[in-house]
């Protein structure tokens, strides 16, 4: 008995040793959740190229910049998209200051519950929407909303915080090229005030380097010093053409690498000079098991037939969630 | 005859010897263009306090943002903007394709080298002008006539390209702000475009650190691919109120360091939270010898009375041109 236990014991630290030796050969995959096949590769390779003088694909330190859509590629964007979630809760929230909601729309059908008859006004009755919530306090009162709300909210399918549901292939990819020399930013046609609290907890992303839509600001001088008001005007849609048009602004640079999952991203791939084809990545939702399934159809994250031949036929990689990745989330059993 | 030489020779390697030992103590003043006193012990006081944990001056490295005005506080504004000089330069090299401008004000007079009498139109006319010299092109055109012109363009009264007249002190506190872990930005009234061809060569910031003023852009595909075109209408003003909102919709922190030396700049530093006063520096021109002394009467640059009774009234540090600065540019013999 002693024996067979002694026996057990110099197994088991037998084990712990290979399991040591091994845990380096491990660790040196950058990607662990990607699994092997062509979408890996192209990453890998594509990075060596770009940090390797005197290969084709060498991009100089200064210029490795890539930029990042976030709803739908870093995070889930489904059954609606995040910064809606918020605002919703947000009318809940502040209506007994709004009586006039009661029979004003959108807001009236929003408080019923009915969302599709509350967006049934389009553009105009999601507008309404976020300049009631979005508008009308400082930035800096702004960002303590967000924070409160995100530290509480849950998503409806996956019941976890918003800030859990970001995709861990994604992740590792950020870090990846982060260490290789990449400056990572945030493009995305989201609030750039509604991403800034927890990017840089999430992402590793600091304020800086998140470009996103704005709302008008007003300087005003009060007896506890400035403060930021957040006016009721959209100042910029970081959308489409306009997503390229805030990287020129902004950055001052063309992307080397940009990495989106819709029809709102096709201008900012472009905007990547065409001899880094390969790190030019679309993220295709096709795994309605683990997350969801859409394209074409969907009103949220629309993945149109012809973004898929633009990038078919200019050498862009289309990830496929199903299939290249090994895990989605980080709190999934591996 | 050859033992003096010899003596002589010894001398010569003593003295090296002694000057290579003296090398270190001197090369340990970051500073060296700064004369002692208490604008740069200012300085040299509050960067250790913001260095280091646990003073009430600390500042985390994350937020260690310092932002710095570029026309008279980093370099020469006088006797016009640079920036002005380069579109009226522009107004002479496109005369013979707009044969109407001889007839049109404020081109007219321009032509006929009546600068006050084009600029009487006022904030319209520098419009007009702005607009015929810095539009009508991609952003990719507009960099390389940005660059041409500086290559050849000398200042009316120091004859040295532009790039030269800048102030060597303010070089030395990039680089020692750089070297205690500060991201220093360009926060400017210029146009961004303006100044991103050259401010990393000469000022060690890159293209994506630098803030200014921006004329409308959009997006175009060509056989060619995408460009960028620079339209005929502002963007926005990166002055005044424009700063502090510039920095909120681009670097999304409000900055712990600023610098100006004009009106324009004053709700920049506002804008640094109190608990910082001693890194909010105004550049006072008062050295005609060896720039130039102007003030609360000067058009370009004001620095307005009541500008001077704020920076007293909230411990704002003015730097005196004559009195705090040993020297002014690195061409100087010192």
């Amino acid at each position: 008995m002693m024996r067979t236990r002694r026996i057990l014991g110099r197994l088991a630290a037998l084990t712990a040793v290979l399991a040591g030796w091994a845990a380096p050969a491990a660790a040196q995959d950058p990607l662990p959740s990607w699994n092997e096949g062509a979408t890996k590769q192209a990453i890998l390779t594509s990075v060596k190229e770009a940090t390797t003088p005197g290969r084709p694909g060498f991009i100089p330190a200064a210029e490795r910049i890539a930029t990042f859509d976030n709803d739908g590629t870093l995070w889930v964007e489904q059954p609606i998209y995040t910064q809606l979630a918020f605002a919703l809760d947000r009318v809940k929230t502040l209506a007994p200051r709004h009586p006039e909601w009661n029979t004003t729309e959108p807001f009236a059908s929003l408080l019923k519950g009915d969302l599709s008859a509350a967006l049934a006004g389009g553009e105009h009755a999601i507008l309404e929407i976020i300049m009631a919530t979005h508008a009308g306090m400082s930035t800096a009162e702004f960002e303590q909303i967000v924070r409160a709300w995100l530290a509480t909210a849950r998503h409806p399918r996956f019941k976890r915080p918003y800030t859990e549901l970001v995709y861990q292939p994604m992740l590792e990819l950020l870090a990846y090229l982060r260490a290789n020399g990449f400056k990572t930013y945030i493009v995305s046609g989201g609030g750039v005030e509604f991403m800034r609290p927890w990017t840089e907890t999430v992402y590793g992303i600091p304020p800086e380097q998140v470009i996103g839509s704005r709302i008008k600001t007003s300087y005003q001088m009060t007896a506890d010093g400035p403060v930021l008001m957040r006016e009721a005007g959209i100042d910029f849609i970081d959308d489409k053409t306009g997503k390229p048009l805030g990287i020129n602004a902004i950055i001052g640079r063309r992307p080397m690498a940009a990495f989106g999952n819709s029809d709102g991203d096709r201008q900012m791939l472009e905007w990547v000079p065409t001899d880094h084809p390969r790190l030019r990545m679309l993220v295709h939702h096709d795994d309605a098991a683990r997350e969801y399934a859409y394209g074409p159809k969907s009103h949220i994250g629309t993945f149109s037939d012809s973004l898929m031949a633009q990038a078919e036929a200019s050498g862009w990689t289309v990830i496929s969630m199903k299939h290249d990745w090994q895990r989605i989330f980080a709190f999934e059993s591996r």
